[in-house]
């Protein structure tokens, strides 16, 4: 038997997703509460293995075993670890194998003084940004391109090209911009070096010309700064072809 | 000469407002850092004072002396306060009398399971609550009420009506309610314990009728809960009898 778990987390404590020796991590506490609730060890699978600091609204995961109640869970978890929901998967499920696109969210605070809410939550952005400009950024990525530009140099991904199903800024209020994005899957930091490129663009550094040019397959060193982790999500994962986001028209 | 401050903070780790032997407060933190910049002591007036554990986005305060740099402020404040702003008022300016209302907002984190995000930000209800009976509270608040119910009966208030210029609620995403509510000033905990008596009519276990009747002036013990600080955002002051609220139709 095979089961699903959706998972919210705040990232700022953990060393990611991922178990490490010396780290906390989200992996390991999840993995822990399971082993209370269900009286034996379980080994997760997880749709986005997220980075150190990244945060999720919603992840997923899949072990082989039955379901546990999301109440004994959660009161075994950590304050920073939600468990949203776990339940019996169709036979065979594997929640990273299985996904068929991730969707994440990157929060940016574009204003002078820094937040007293939105620390750890969003980058905080006190200079030029041209909300324009990173409207045509995303446009651009839509469509299927190449990222090499977008990852570290040093990798064992072998194919660079991504599908992208939905790129998109919007004004979330009147301080904080968000950049959506969709994908069938994304690479290390890709995200991040997108966000700090377009910040380029935003702010008149980079023409999008430029920014285009590297979508075709391009050296790392080509593209910009890669942004904190503390203002990426993880939004949520889609399966069976279904999007997570609706587009904004 | 007069200045005038307008302040976020997140009210999770202050005893409040107002100054306190034996606790960490706003005020205090914020007189500390404006005796610095300006190298002498200041003494502040609020136009809200918030309680221990209440957030606020938009609060404004007022002193005696000429205004101080922003940035020189928030490098010396903590993180959990910042300073959006700090202007030359007008003549005679006093952040509290010269305030012709606040507006608050009260976050409801309306589902089953519990937040990794939310923690500290809104109160968690995993019980039922029907928005639409919510609704109908609201529209009974607003207008000239009687508010001796929902204020503890120790109190130095002599006038217990108060005017609500806007009371609704909005749903922010798929799990969070929110309570907003302006007035020309509001009593101790007021905020607090309409919220948890309109959690008692949205879950079926007190009428509509019996709501609007305490509206009318009723002893504190005939009202319902105060529900906890944490969920409370002081959102804005409102001057020259311009409203902060934008009330949605």
């Amino acid at each position: 038997m095979i089961s699903r778990l959706l998972v919210e987390y705040d990232g700022t404590e953990f060393g990611g997703w991922a178990r490490q020796y010396d780290r906390r991590t989200v992996q390991a506490e999840l993995e822990r509460a399971l082993a209370v609730v269900l009286g034996r060890d379980v080994a997760l699978t997880v749709a986005g293995r997220t980075d150190a600091g990244v945060h999720a609204w919603g992840q997923v995961a899949s072990y082989a075993g039955e379901p546990a109640r999301v109440a004994s869970l959660n009161a075994l978890l950590p304050h920073d670890i939600s468990v949203l929901g776990c339940d019996a998967a169709e036979p065979g499920f594997d929640a990273r194998r299985d996904a068929t696109s991730r969707a994440y969210c990157y929060r940016l605070l574009a204003r002078r003084a820094r937040s007293a809410h939105e620390r750890g939550r969003a980058l905080h952005w006190p200079r030029e940004v041209e909300q324009s400009a990173l409207e045509a950024c995303a446009r651009a990525l839509q469509g299927t391109n190449d990222f090499t530009a977008f990852t570290p140099t040093e990798t064992d991904h072998v194919r660079f090209e991504r599908d992208v199903l939905a790129a998109f800024w919007r004004r979330r209020s009147a301080d904080v911009l968000e950049f959506w994005i969709e994908a069938d899957s994304f690479m290390r930091h890709m995200n991040r070096v997108l966000v700090g490129t377009m910040l380029e663009v935003a702010g008149g550094r980079r023409s999008l010309e430029e920014f285009v040019a590297l979508l075709g397959g391009r050296p790392r060193a080509h593209a910009g700064q890669t942004a904190p982790a503390h203002g990426l999500y993880l939004a949520g994962v889609g399966y069976r072809s279904q999007p997570v986001l609706d587009v904004p028209h």
